[in-house]
């Protein structure tokens, strides 16, 4: 197999923008090839996550092709949610490595600022499974569960979460404030990140990666240049939080990172710097456990210790991450490798601790349900430039699935919560979820009663509503409640009884 | 390079169907899995043209992972519109090729039938470039708007246009009556053809594919097996028509054709049968052209003369092609590949003059945007069994265009034009549209005022409404018209100024 190398790289400004997504992926391929030995390309990847709807249009690999005046040559856009670029970096990694193309152009972008925050918010809950979504359940809501069950089951306080996140949204504004590239190019301070608002408890508007438009693009090709990919790996999981075996990590992360590590030769700790899918805080410091950097459970004493910070050990998103940087949902994957390309060639930013030569990007499609990791290298440091070796993949041998729909229902035990403060359409806040584990062992997602009382382990009972579940927490004054309510509610009853009796009577 | 097998191949019936998108994929992956050598897959890429405003559904093949029970597995979906399952079979053939994974299954689909048709029309409609969108182009409007064109430009008459597109409906509903899975089982006959509702002038529904839900798949490997995809080709060419060099071709056709024949190191007299995409009965003609089964121009004729036909000397659909078999988007351009493997293996439907031993596929990716080219052989027949070595692609540099739009006005000729009865929303049946050449030879797509005295080479006069044209012919009879109307609006006009001079004399 032939290797992969790394030719021109370039993005657009991330931000609002007045251009249309065909204009910025064309600005994109153009900030690529102007500073690329290689200026002809064979093909077009491209990476989107939902043109469709984000901006009304279809084809868009094709009308890409038009903008950029190569009418003729062939283009496909690939599409795994949000990793659609890092998505669409590996396809067309395997076209070059396959022989069928030389040179390929690969390009990831979306526009979402155009939308109003609700319309966005409700196009990216698509990836949501359906029985969350029907609860009212948002990315920051399940992320927030993630996080409150990371909280519990590595026993930190509030305040130790609180700092841990606030650290690395901290950290990644400072990166962005060096990245004339980045949406937010502004240091944030301890008591402005306390000042946001809370979006879904623990989670904080700094804790939040934006709405964003840009595009990112780099070239790939088979031609020897400075840069060279040398592993690739992809995972997936379940969409839904309810069909996961960990909630505090990311099965789709690990499977793709062992992979690309494998097929690389390398073991984490060769990593100079890595950019990872902060969409939330806490998402990157699972990142840094999921990739091997730090054991789990142990990833926010590292961004809390500095670790991850540019003069740390491993630097992580010296970029400015999703956080800073901006998340044009389909581009940020492209961008990883934009900002890969430039630090290990020697190029702006805030300043690393060391001269990286290795480093690694990871991509998170929905909420971890198709992920991806890719490693790049500089080619006089890589083991791989002799060809690609990619380890045996784990085959799988597809089977019927039963679907039988958990039906719970009478009670069960809080296993993560959240109350939302941003609530997607026909919801009102606050609004508690809980993911409730039933006596027969089913999870399901549902909506609280009330947003008191709520707790990791807490018993609730539990109860089917307009196909969806709300739970109520089990104390005694709540029980005292309930049964004066039932009372009051069976008195009209009662009454009514009694007189029928009396006139049976009479 | 490694070779690339076709091991198992299956489908779902297509037609309307009380299946979900998922279940449809699901079906189709244990369908073709049920009869392979291979049974164990190493990734999953899926072709879907639009399943998140279908069916409201993203992250689809992460969704599809997990209703196969292979929770881990790497899946992506490919999209290049209508052609997204051709796609999907070439990112996955250089997955395979590049030896970054050994098997893979490739799933094409897609479920559409739950919408009204002007809910899926509309859709679909976002392919087309948005000037021609605007004045209430369809797909079939187009479609017959080139039919109109070929028409005038290899001098048919009106009735051998009409007899030429009744015989391709006719043989794709013969062929589909003997396709277990297809859509429509029944022949049809030159009656019924001719009392089907005029969709688009000349079109009728008989010339148009079906709206269709299923999902179709096959699976690829380096594994060897009987069947080996031996040539791939992909082009691209403008989404506007009126941004076309040919009205009566398809640039991106001729581009993957010649690049699939050169990898194969076939010629076109080589292919035993072909499964082209025949969305409207007219594009099969203008495919077998592109293609090189016939000169440009004679295709019709080699239709009308059953040349095309099962017991022909080139078969085309005999599957029954997108008209019969049915055209859910994403699923037909692996169907194909489907029909080609069961036919290459011996396999069933309506029985063809000879053995075949190499077949071709072609797909279309909106209005031949986006369009693929497969050839896949029987081992013992094919010379690429050696290894992949595919021919060097056009490289092209891009660059920033120009994109000034057309702004037209005055007088212009009709290059092509159709009457639309079945129009989108917001529209009034019978439209008439027009491709309009202004002086300043401009390409512009207008409305006609009336659906009387359209011909091609007509003169017309133009002029924009609402950021779009309309056209009116110029006729004597019109010119008088047009004449009074303008001294008419002018009189009020002329009064003042007559009075103005009165009160100036004063």
């Amino acid at each position: 197999m032939g290797s992969v190398y790394l030719a021109g790289a370039g993005m657009t400004k991330f931000g609002k923008s007045a251009d249309t997504l065909v204009e910025l992926f064309a600005a994109a391929a153009l900030a690529a090839l102007s500073a690329s030995p290689v200026e002809e390309v064979d093909a077009l990847y491209l990476g989107a996550m939902n043109p469709e709807e984000f901006t009304g249009e279809s084809n868009i690999a094709a009308q890409v092709v038009e903008a950029l005046g190569v009418s003729g040559v062939p283009a496909l856009r690939v599409e795994t949610a949000s990793s659609a670029g890092a998505a669409a970096v590996h396809a067309a990694c395997q076209a070059v490595a396959s022989g069928y193309y030389r040179s390929v152009l690969v390009l990831g972008g979306e526009k979402m600022t155009h939308l109003s925050t609700s319309a966005a918010t409700r196009i990216l809950a698509e990836v949501i499974e359906q029985q969350e979504r029907r609860c009212g359940a948002t990315m920051p809501a399940l992320a927030a569960m993630i996080t409150e069950r990371y909280r519990q089951r590595y026993r930190l306080s509030r305040a130790e979460l609180e700092r841990a996140l606030c650290r690395v949204a901290m950290k990644n504004h400072l990166n962005g404030a060096h990245n004339p590239f980045a949406q937010f190019q502004k240091p944030i301070t301890r008591e402005m990140y306390l000042a946001s608002k809370l979006v879904s408890t623990p989670l904080r508007l700094y804790d939040c990666s934006p709405m964003t438009d840009g595009a990112a693009a780099v070239i790939l090709t088979a031609e020897k240049t400075d840069l060279v990919v040398s592993g690739l790996g992809q995972g997936t999981g379940p969409a839904g939080l309810r069909e996961r075996k960990s909630f505090t990590s990311f099965d789709a992360t690990r499977i793709a990172a062992e992979r690309a590590y494998r097929m690389a030769g390398l073991l984490p700790k060769q990593i100079d710097f890595a950019e990872v899918h902060d969409a939330f805080t806490p998402f990157e410091i699972i990142s840094t456990e999921d990739l091997g950097f730090f054991p789990a459970g142990k990833g926010w004493q590292a961004a809390e210790a500095g670790k991850t910070a540019a003069d740390g050990e491993l630097p992580v998103n010296p970029s400015g991450g999703l956080k800073a940087r901006g998340h044009p949902v389909g581009a940020s994957g492209v961008a990883q490798i934009v900002e890969v390309a430039g630090r290990l060639r020697g190029g702006g930013g805030i300043k690393l601790k060391r001269e990286p030569r290795r480093a690694l990007a990871q991509s998170t499609g929905g909420l971890g349900a198709n992920n991806l990791v890719t490693i790049v290298e500089r080619a006089d440091a890589a083991r791989t430039q002799n060809g690609w070796a990619p380890p045996p993949p784990a085959r799988a041998k597809p089977r019927r699935q039963k679907t039988a729909p958990a039906d719970a229902g009478g009670e069960g035990t809080i296993e993560t919560f959240t109350v939302l403060y941003v609530t997607p359409d026909g919801f009102l806040p606050p609004l508690a979820l809980a993911l409730v584990r039933s006596r027969a062992g089913d999870l399901v997602m549902a909506q609280g009663e009330d947003v008191a009382h709520l707790k990791i382990g807490r018993e609730v009972y539990l109860r089917r509503l307009d196909g969806g579940y709300v739970f109520t927490v089990k104390s005694h004054l709540r029980q005292v409640q309930e049964a004066l309510k039932e009372l009051v509610r069976g008195l009209p009853a009662l009454a009514h009884k009694t007189r029928r009796r009396k006139e049976e009577v009479r």
